[in-house]
Order: C-alpha cells, then structure tokens, then sequence
C-alpha cells in the first residue's frame, strides 16, 4: 500500500450499519386489534441513505426486535438497502457482515441505540447514537445525534460521514501533491 | 402598464409551489405490514390552503418522493389543488408552469425543505422553509417558518404571503391617491 | 329567582361546546391510499369529558372541517356525546343549540381554535383556546391552555370549568349563611 | 425470618403494575372511520419490561378505560405479560392480586398516571408516574419519571426498580459479611 512514509490511508467508511427500531424509527409501535402493526420512517433519513449510497457508502438495516417479518421487507424495499432480521447476537453478526464484505472496523460505521449495541458502537471506526436514546448507549458512542431517532438522526449521520470522506479524500490529495512535489 | 413615475406594480404572489413530504406532511411515512402507507396533514395547513385560494392565490403540490400514486391522488383531493408527481428535476418543471401559468418568478411563492429546491428557493419572489428542515434548505431561504413542517408550516407561509398582498394592495391604493391628487 | 338582595345567582356553566379537529384532536389527520382517513384523541381528554358529564355539564361536539362522517360517528360514540357536522355559520348554529337548550351566553363554554371561533369564543360565558392553535384564536379567549390540542388541553379546560363551577357553589352556600343569618 | 439483631430485610420489588393508556402508551388512540382502534407503544419500554422479567420481577399490564377487547390481548401478547382488563376498582383489584401472588404493598412497584391510581401510588412501595400525567397523579407518587408516557417512561420506571433491588442485594450482602465477621 501506498502512502507518505508508510503512512495509513486515511480511514474511509464504506458501510453503514444502522438499527431499524430506535434509529431510522423513533421506536413507535403502531398495534391494531386486528394486529397489523405500523411504523413511521422519515423523508429526510430516507434521502440521507440514498446520500450515503451514491458516494459508495453500503447500507445494512439491523432489527433485533420483533417486528413482523412482511413490515421488515416493506422498509427494507423503500429504503432500497438489505435488513439483517432476528440477531441474537449482534456483535457475532456484524463480524460476519465484516469478514463477507472484507471490512475492518475502521470502515464501518454503526448507528445504534441501546445496550445491544454497546459492543459495535465501541468497535466501529465511526458510531453514533439518537439524542434520545437511552442512557446506556450515549454513554458508549463516539458522535451523538443532535436529532432523534426517526426524525432525522439518520439523515445527520450520514452527513457526518459525508463530510469526513470529504476531508479524507482532499487529505489523500493533499498528501499526493506533497509527494510529488519532492 | 400604469405606475407612478413608470415605477413597477409591487409584487403580488400569484401562485404558491409546495412540497407535500417534508412541507405539507411532516415527512414521517407510515408503513404496515401490508403494505400500505399513510401520512398525516394538519388542519390548520388545510385552512392556510383554503384562505390563499380565497384570495385569488393558486396553489399547486409538489411531490418528489415516492409515495404511493393513490395516496397523492387523494392529498390532492382532500386539499383541492393539483398534485404533481415524480419531479426528477424541479427547476425545469417549475419553469414549465410558469410558462403555462404565464408568471414570472417574482408572482411566485416557494415553501421548499430540501437540496433538490435550493435552486427554486433562491429564484421565487417570496420562499419559505419550515424551522426543522435540514441545513441546507434553511441556508438558501428568504423566509423561515417558526412552524415545523406538518404542523402549521403551510398555514403561516399562506398568512404571510397575504399578508404581504394586503400590504402591496394597501401600497397602489395609496399610488392611486397621489396620483389623483396632482 | 332568589338571591342576595336581588342579585343574580353566579354563573354556572351548564354546556361545553368543543371542537373536534384542533381542540380534542391535534388536527392531525392520517390518511392512506385506501382513502381510510384516521384521527387521535388522548384518553385524558376523554376522562376530562367524563368528569363534565358526572358533574351535570352537556358536552356537545363541533366539526366544521370534512373529516369522514363514519369517523365523526364513532368520535361521538366513543366520547359518549352527541357531534355536530359540517356548520357553515357557527355563530348561528351555535345560538340554535342554546336556543334549544334554554341556555344563555353565560352559562356556556366553548373550546375553540381558529378564525371561524372568534365570534363565539367572545360571546361565550367562559372560553378557552389550546396554547398552539393560531394566534387569531388566541386573540380571542379569556383562557389559554397550557396544553395543546389534542394531548390535553380538553382535560385542563375541563378541570378549569368544574373549579369555577365548585367556586360558584361555595359562593352560593356563603350567601345562604348570610341570608340566614339575619 | 432471618436478620442482622431481627432487622427486615431490605425490600425488593417482586412485582410491577403498570397502566397500559397513559403509562406504557403515551394516551393517544387512533381512530379510524372502519372502527378500528390503534395505539402504540415504544420499543425500549417494551425493553425495560423485558429486562424487569430477565430479574424476576412479574410485570402486570392494567387497563381501565374501553380499548378493544382484541388490541388488549395484542399488547398483552407483544409485551410477554398478563393484561387485567375493565377495573372498576383499581384498588380492589390490586388487592386481589397480592393476595393471589402472595404480595405486601412493599414489593410492588406502580406505575400509574391519573386520580383512578391515586391510592395504589400512595399504598405501594415504590411508586412511579410519567412527567406529562395530570397533576392529580403526579402529587402522590413517590418517583416522577423524566420521560413521557409511552416515550420512555416504562423503561426509565424499570431501571429505577432494578437500581434499587441492586442496592438492596448489596445491602444483604454488607450485612452477611458483618454477621460473619462476628
């Protein structure tokens, strides 16, 4: 690998993990008596996922909890991304999502918000967690979202990792220049 | 054209452009299982509507987002203004019916919240964004709402661009009376 | 009629007139591609409403705005109070009411929140308004809220309305002991 | 019973109530034209009741007020735990309830948040109400929670309860170690 004295490549994020409940939802569970059950998403973190996408950044939509099965293809069709569904273990999961897209941690970025997550939003290059998450997860995250979970923290988060794969890249030019300028 | 001394007609506002997802609603989207998809419109947004067409205002709905053509078909019934649907680019349809309405920018009023309507935003006579848009809509405003959007936005752009109407009527009425005073 | 030296008996108000949409609801309304329209209410409000009832005060309905007739029908069967539908002139069916139920301005409250309120919400013995209706209703009230439409202000408005009621009884019983007295 | 000179042992809370409107959901019920109701609740209360359950604390779901009969059975179902519909006499039935579970008011937790739960908040050994509830309830609890009504306040009650049946533990231990010591 190249780079000005052995230095690194400056970290890039090429995958995003993010919660569905908690994350991209505010965590509402609609429930009918007829038992068909509802959640919200919004625009605007649904358009900061098709950000992310057209820069190259991958999305996976995580769900640990019960929502039912037919909801999770639903949102994973709108959002245009896969959802990992049922993970007992999530730690254990994304490492296998890690090996399969040949990432390390410092690649990925997660967006969690409960104590499930502690371990990812330790681990990852980049994390963060809802402004109304839970004690126990802001407690472990590297970036806490101005906004809430489901109004807009996701959308936030990928502006954030936008504009550090902006400063990585103009870092690499700049470094590139330096190069060839001796 | 009349005037005193040649002087312009002040601007009146003769058409109102508003996006439905983020503007009208509130961008949250509700999903079931089954598929069916709902999003919620605040009263008083309706009124705001209703007093603009009472005044001779044409309002017309902006939706780029996919929801479901059934559920604009009945926004736009519900409101009793046309729906315009799948705008890949904004600025090119906008000015198609401005040529159709015949107006110029400065008759038009422009309630946007995001990228995509930063260029109308910048262009229309009179624009607006509701206080909890993403930054970069707020950055590219003439006027932002101290109302979120889906909860009252709509309604205090729609008082005040009549209020601005009222203000320009008052302003040639008062053109008028020293015109006949000489 | 008796009285202290012929004066009039307190006021007490025998009648809530309360809209539906602003008042008891947020003015939300949910609607889906199916055209199924959907409103909320708060379970607070509606034991407000129950507490009115215990205590001999009518509680009457007011919707002015389309929403569904079968959804106005179940609001009134859920609250337990009868609902007027679509009134052009509110005033004039509002002073039919009264009419019909041998009332006066006086002993009448009433819950409103925008512009087609502001006639009734004057005229009316004792008159409220939720503290995020807008500012034309606002103008008009002898109380505001301090909570808002649909997520409490029925209950507070309720409970406003039986304290008076209790203060008025006091004062009644206080002039009896006088009278006797003597 | 054994204890350090015949001291209690600390209490421990064995088992929760929590109201279902207005405590684990945030009071709001949705209404549609077709009848059906819905309500809903959010992820990370359904969380702390799980977490409640994990330290042998039972969790019992209350409901005074008509949600229908089928949406009870859906929460109660999602949420994993028994759900006691139609109480006329909230107290009573508690009543019942301890005896059948083998109870003192000192190992029960309650969450509740209007008058219908005044006593049963001032008889229970730990008492909780949501910071939004009517002033009514929130004058005789021991313990307001930060978080609202169906946004939290479920789960923030439940890490309150196992804060202090940790301490309590901690407590035991201390006292062990002293007895031993002598």
């Amino acid at each position: 690998r190249f780079g000005y004295f052995g230095k690194d490549k400056p970290e890039v994020v090429r995958l995003l993990l993010c919660n569905v409940s908690g994350c991209l939802t505010d965590g509402q569970i609609y429930t009918s008596a007829s038992g068909e059950e509802m959640v919200s998403i919004n625009i605007r973190d649904q358009i900061g996922i098709s950000m992310l996408k057209k820069e190259g950044v991958k999305v996976i939509l995580l769900e640990t909890y019960p929502i039912a099965k037919a909801l999770a293809v639903r949102l994973s069709e709108r959002m245009g991304c896969p959802l990992l569904h049922h993970m007992d273990d999530k730690l254990k999961e994304v490492e296998r999502i890690m090996v399969e897209e040949k990432l390390e941690w410092k690649e990925v970025a997660y967006l969690g918000n409960d104590e499930a997550d502690v371990k990812c939003l330790e681990l990852a290059g980049l994390s963060g967690v809802p402004v109304d998450a839970p004690t126990v997860a802001l407690n472990h995250t590297k970036y806490t979202c101005h906004n809430a979970a489901g109004h807009g923290a996701v959308r936030e988060f990928a502006e954030h990792i936008l504009l550090l794969k902006k400063k990585a890249k103009s870092q690499m030019e700049q470094d590139r220049i330096c190069r060839d300028a001796f």
